[in-house]
């Protein structure tokens, strides 16, 4: 299945994404996907037809995996040059180009040139942490796909709902920590949050991990799905992830937030 | 324990709280505990000395399991005649009378009385639907109980943050659907939630309940807790809940939020 074409260069390797055949270019010197990133993916109320925006997006894992669930067209933006380009390679080398496309650039103006209120569903895995916050020697890549440096929460929710259409929804994935902030500024710019799962490494711990969806313009009213538990006591993964991962043959068919 | 000039009414029926021998007064002509209060009462983290304070207080089931974990005084304000009366003659007939005391009274005019930021830690189990929804023809103690006829959700969270001192700590219990309003109006009081934990009736259902923890004048972060699942498969309570409601011997030494 893929073209042979598509150029690795030094430190990229192709990792499986174990579904539908798909691979993705990744490199240890930039921030690679994470669990966050594929539960995200399957959580997401997307429109089988339409279009749909993930922003912050990486390497691109969201709008490869996202592929699989619709025929939509997906648009994804990215700010570092480096991973834009290693987004598009992935693209390429998965024969999906005709449907999936990168930009390179800041989400905080990318409405100027999309126009706002164009889009069916935006997803974003936003970096997690304020920008005065960790280890600020960290490879730039790392400190910028992690930490609010070239936005913050409220960019990152605002541009979300510029660009999404009225009755559009949103899905993020972020740090239960920072819940209070993230419905206070999807409130302000008229996001309603309709559906929100909480995932717990474990049955008896805190949550370390939310993804939230919401409409733009709905009537107030939200949902807290069945908690994500990934680890049972054993250290395996729940049945649930376990299906997420590994289970391609039913990937597709079913969403993280049912 | 029980003081026999503690008259009960015609329909009155005396209940065993299960925990340090303590009896409430019931009936079924107006509305009695449920889980959402003895929940309520064990995850709200209350000082050992000081001032505490229960709004819509109904029969006062919070302040009496409370009085278990405190030293505090605990005063209770409650709309309905019938109810603070019922109340008055549980803390009575419980020996509670030097420290738990009831006011008849309206939560959005206490302060005028009270003063402003005077208790260091507020509880409250709100009406949980609008006034207009639901059954008109309900038996109006029910009524009042169960809808905002008299206080809107913002009135409670209004007057909770009028009451509680600066760094006091307000805990509410409510349907998780209303969460986002929740959170909205505790945010423009000066309510800044620090501690949630959802209740959930099995380990694969929606939530159903939210135990909700604020602080005056806090900065932002909020825990996520562990989910709090009610029954097993086979219908019966899971042990934390065999726990709170039946552990007598472990009663206040562990919390709901713990």
């Amino acid at each position: 299945m893929l073209e042979p074409q598509i150029e690795l260069h030094p430190s990229e390797r192709l990792d499986d994404l174990l579904t539908h055949d798909l691979h993705i270019i990744q490199s240890p010197e930039v921030f690679s996907f994470s669990m966050d990133a594929v539960l995200l993916a399957r959580f997401a109320h997307i429109p089988m037809r339409g279009r749909v925006l993930d922003l912050c997006s990486g390497n691109g894992v969201i709008p490869l995996l996202m592929s699989t669930r619709t025929k939509a067209s997906i648009d994804a933006v990215e700010l570092q040059p480096r991973l834009a380009d290693m987004a598009r390679r992935s693209i390429e080398l998965n024969g999906l180009q005709d449907r999936l496309t990168v930009y390179e650039g800041d989400l905080r103006t990318f409405h100027l040139s999309s126009g706002y209120g164009v889009y069916d569903a935006v997803t974003v895995n936003p970096p997690y942490m304020p920008a005065h916050t960790g280890d600020a020697n960290a490879n730039s890549h790392y400190a910028i796909a992690r930490h609010e440096i070239h936005c913050t929460l409220e960019d990152v929710v605002t541009a979300c709902a510029r660009l999404v259409k009225s009755g559009g929804k949103v899905a993020m994935v972020h740090r239960p920590t920072r819940l209070i902030e993230i419905i206070t500024y999807m409130k302000q710019v008229k996001l309603e949050p309709k559906r929100i799962r909480f995932v717990h490494p474990y049955q008896g711990s805190e949550s370390n991990m939310v993804l939230i969806e919401a409409m733009r313009d709905a009537k107030p009213e939200v949902k807290i799905l069945q908690p994500l538990i990934v680890y049972k006591e054993n250290k395996q993964y729940h049945d649930e992830l376990m299906e997420i991962y590994y289970g391609s043959a039913n990937v597709g068919k079913k969403e993280v937030g049912e």
